[in-house]
């Protein structure tokens, strides 16, 4: 039995989850999110990402919410940078931790970031390097492990190379994202032995979409193997951009009330925690995208 | 590893479900979703219940609705029948099986059924014996398995003494059902193993509500110890009594779409599926609550 006794949870809420919200968050919104996840118990945020706001405008203020947050010690704070000019630009906010994104899918890294596979790692080559001459800790995420909506099913093979080549220019963790939510149990167990030819398991993190609701069986599969790290978001939040109306990133409320029952410690308190997404949630004027989050504040309501 | 290669799924949303809808249900519409779930492939139907039309006036129509159904070879109808009265009331409707409700929370028992567990046993006693008589098969469903909302937390050996009653009176098949969706994968497989020192693996279905986001969760758990019968809900039809606005019984979609992935077999179309929770959602006016659907329906309409 390889099932873990304690688990991180990376809250990707505020950078995945608000990045494919249409209505502007303002960045003192941001940092409030932020503040409570911390004060939830969270010990890793993925805050923001540093890209051009032509393409994602939601991330404009990326400098201001890092300097707005107050750092607790013991958190490590994680943004986004896709290229040496969003690493430049992410320098003077001090992250703890940059990610760079790859794709497992040709067809999938052609239209989100206009470049190939290959492409794609020569382009973050240099930002690794830069950021570990800082000593900044280097995440790769790959996107569409499992599936992809332009190519459907992706075999692990690809997730293995993807994994190879970025372990070839200095990546120190992967994150194996099932980015459209179709993975099921056994195919994410596929793309995680695939990845762990390269990572070791302290090494690797479970990234998995809610869309088709299958994202708690495909991370009890994933903690079946020994993975102990999970991308999870706050209330749910992001959606889907490649099925509108469908859910993204799974909740981390479902993934902790899950974990708790299963006595898997996380360090975070549940009640906080969905305080969090109600914050968030009631900002953006809707429900927590979370089924425990729902029942328990439904029952908080008596 | 015990994981099986084919998996019955009983859709217990035209009982179970629409049990618990306020809105008044026509029999020709309770008829239209089993005629629409069989032809999707189902094997299994929970059709209704033979109760009293003053505790749930949703199942005022059984013998109607049983008497409407264009019955396909090798389908089981299923219905609920609570005691004596219920089961004279049932016969003429020919059902291939039928099913009894005790509870593993005496609390629970007491609320639901107004009366203790030994006295539920005692009550169905006389309805098992005259069923097998009649060479009607019977199930027993054991409710609050992991959690009531009365109790809290359930040990694994009162589901235990429930299974063990319910062989003594002759009951051939029992549901483990976690009824308010509290539960978690090593709880879920805690409350299977009880129940498995009394019955076989082909004698056991779990049934699991999704209240807190598990159910699929707590489906891969139980997949892994072999038990391959599960009810589900079309649709996620149901709700949740004890928590309003929350989730009920995991929707047949959710758990086909997993079963698919994993090359799990179930004879079931899932686009004819998905065709029949729309037809009780549109009745219904709202989305069908399953994840899967939800993704599937939004990419049909592009």
């Amino acid at each position: 039995m390889k099932m873990p006794s304690r688990v991180k949870i990376v809250d990707v809420g505020p950078r995945d989850g608000l990045q494919n919200e249409k209505q502007p968050v303002p960045a003192e919104v941001k940092i409030g999110l932020v503040h409570r996840l911390q004060d939830a118990g969270l010990k890793e945020i993925e805050v923001t990402s540093f890209v051009s706001p032509k393409w994602v405008p939601q991330m404009a203020d990326a400098a201001e919410v890092m300097a707005g947050i107050q750092r607790k010690p013991g958190v490590r704070y994680s943004v986004l940078t896709p290229n040496m000019k969003g690493f430049e630009a992410a320098l003077a906010s001090r992250p703890d931790e940059i990610v760079v994104f790859a794709a497992a899918s040709e067809a999938f890294s052609q239209r989100n970031i206009n470049c190939s596979i290959a492409e794609s790692i020569d382009r973050f080559a240099p930002v690794v390097a830069a950021a570990k001459a800082k000593g900044i800790y280097v995440r790769g995420a790959i996107s569409c492990t499992v599936g992809c909506p332009y190519e459907g099913e992706i075999a692990p093979e690809r997730v293995g190379m993807v994994a190879r080549l970025l372990k070839q220019i200095g990546v120190q963790h992967i994150g194996v994202a099932d980015t459209i939510g179709v993975g099921t149990p056994v195919k994410v167990q596929r793309a995680m032995e695939a990845a762990l030819q390269h990572y070791s398991i302290d090494d690797i993190s479970g990234h998995f979409h809610d869309t088709y609701g299958q994202a708690l069986g495909n991370t009890l599969a994933a903690l079946e193997m020994g993975v102990w790290q999970y991308d999870t978001s706050s209330a749910g939040l992001g959606g889907c951009p490649y099925a509108k109306g469908a859910t993204g990133n799974v909740a981390t409320e479902d993934v902790v009330y899950m974990l708790n029952g299963m006595g898997i410690e996380t360090g975070i308190d549940l009640d906080k925690l969905i305080d969090a997404g109600k914050y968030i949630s009631d900002f953006l004027q809707r429900k927590p995208n979370s089924r425990a989050a729902t029942a328990i504040l439904t029952k908080r309501e008596g």
